[in-house]
């Protein structure tokens, strides 16, 4: 019996940790979102992907929410002395994944690939899936104009306030392998969303013709974590986003917006007066403490495992 | 007056900081051999180039003879763990200058306008400029096959027996902007050749069409620095190469081999017994210190003049 979760950076990256303590790791597929990757200086950065591998390998810069833990910085330094740009910054550490992946990519391996390797070399055995090794960019549409993700997220810090959020090349992309199967799989006992940004993280996935109908057609429960706790976001724009979309800030609302493709939400206990009307359970879904991500992971599952009669 | 010099790396790289300290330094213009670059994970990497960047603004490692002061290795343990190539050191801040180029070639533009930004940047007056703008590889043919020179030199350390040595690339190639100028102008006073490896960093300049013609018409006395001192070479496998190709390891032998080329050469004071029958002069042209570098400048200065009758 295996877990799927569709998954974002820091937030998700945090469920799946957490459900690696209540199943085992190599039963766990996390689809993750490719709509944030770019390329900065020529090289290509998956920020999500990243900050998967850097969270299940033990990695991870836990205070700052990405990157490594005990990251050095003598590359930015010496790139603003040589008049770099400097807005985006790629730690001495991390650079060895973009650089690596930047030669594989330009050989003609394939992203999915790539992150099954980098995943092997640590240790990692979550499968890291990409959501497509097709080229998808996130697009911000803003009062500023239309803004590629990085510049709107990191350069901007979200400032501008949205108006609606595109993926440019979704049409032509294909999930990568591994993708469909893992979603469709018998096995599977549950298919979760995780609390990540519905319109900057989830939806790039969903917008990958074939993985929104695989998971309609799925059998197994699909369960969303709600993104509000308290009437607000952990973390990042989700609420400002929300706000600027005319969305209530209700993990009601975030149902409505997954539609018919969710079957349950699991809802902060703080947001009971806002819950949907869909199927739905409560926990403390603030994930501060390893013990925390362990508590939403098994509330999560528990309520697929309700929903399956299981 | 302006005074070109044709170098390699390291040791090149001290007589031009000599220089510096005798003329202007921006009336030096350094010929830098660019037969050593290569790629690496994708990166294009100028070990000549960036030893001449790193020593004229103050960044080098003395002590190790290569790459920068104070240089931290915190990419190639990532490399390393994601199970990436180690046999050759790139340092996190040396990085910069690989990534930056890296994308500047993609974007079009040329190695010795990307080298001149980067000597802007750093402050660095010496005119810096490569061979050539286009791709000149030297390949050491060997007991153990034709090798690249960065698999002769850093993965198998010289061990291999040299045959001989050959530029893939040279007879298509064109001499970067500037260098004929540098060469040809009327106010050059001296040309100098480096105390570099002769076969490894001053024959790849000298196989680019066009350069030892202009050295030939050059008004301006050619001088070498020989760089044999005390009838072994200070650094490098330049005695070792010379013996495998059945030459004497002496200043004599080395001024044989450039020929016509040069007019005159400077000596080091231990190998009397051994200078070459052109015009010579001699001098302690061991470079430990600053010091040693300004006084082994001025001689081959010194000998240029006498040669122009100044």
């Amino acid at each position: 019996m295996s877990v799927v979760v569709l998954t974002g950076g820091v937030g998700g990256a945090k469920l799946v940790l957490g459900l690696t303590h209540v199943v085992l790791p190599e039963t766990i597929a996390a689809i993750v979102n490719t709509g944030d990757d770019f390329r900065h200086i020529g090289l290509p950065v998956s920020p999500d992907l990243d900050t998967l591998l850097y969270t299940l390998s033990g990695k991870s810069n836990q205070a700052q929410g990405w990157g490594r833990e005990g990251e050095s910085w003598a590359f930015m330094e010496a790139v603003r002395s040589l008049g770099g740009p400097g807005w985006f910054a790629l730690g001495d550490g991390d650079l060895a994944l973009h650089v690596l992946r930047g030669h594989a990519l330009a050989q003609g391996e394939t992203l999915s690939r790539i992150t099954a390797r980098f995943a092997a070399a640590w240790g990692v055995a979550v499968r890291i899936l990409p959501m497509t090794d097709d080229r998808v960019a996130t697009i911000v549409e803003t009062d500023q104009g239309a803004l590629e993700f990085q510049d709107y997220f990191v350069a901007r810090r979200c400032e501008p306030a949205a108006r609606g959020v595109r993926f440019t090349g979704a049409d032509a992309a294909h999930p990568a392998p591994g993708v469909i199967e893992a979603i469709a799989d018998e096995g599977t006992r549950a298919i979760l969303i995780a609390p990540s940004n519905p319109f900057l993280s989830v939806d790039p996935i969903l917008a990958v013709p074939g993985i929104a109908d695989a998971l309609r057609a799925a059998a197994a429960p699909v369960v969303a974590v709600s993104p509000i706790v308290g009437g607000a976001a952990v973390k990042g724009p989700t609420a400002k986003m929300m706000d600027e979309l005319g969305i209530p800030v209700t993990p009601a609302a975030v149902a409505v917006h997954y539609g018919e493709l969710i079957d349950a939400m699991l809802v902060d206990e703080r947001d009971r007066d806002a819950a949907p009307a869909i199927d739905h359970a409560f926990a403390d879904t603030l994930m501060v403490t390893l013990e925390d991500r362990i508590r939403v992971a098994r509330a999560a599952l528990d309520l697929a495992a309700r929903l399956a009669g299981r």
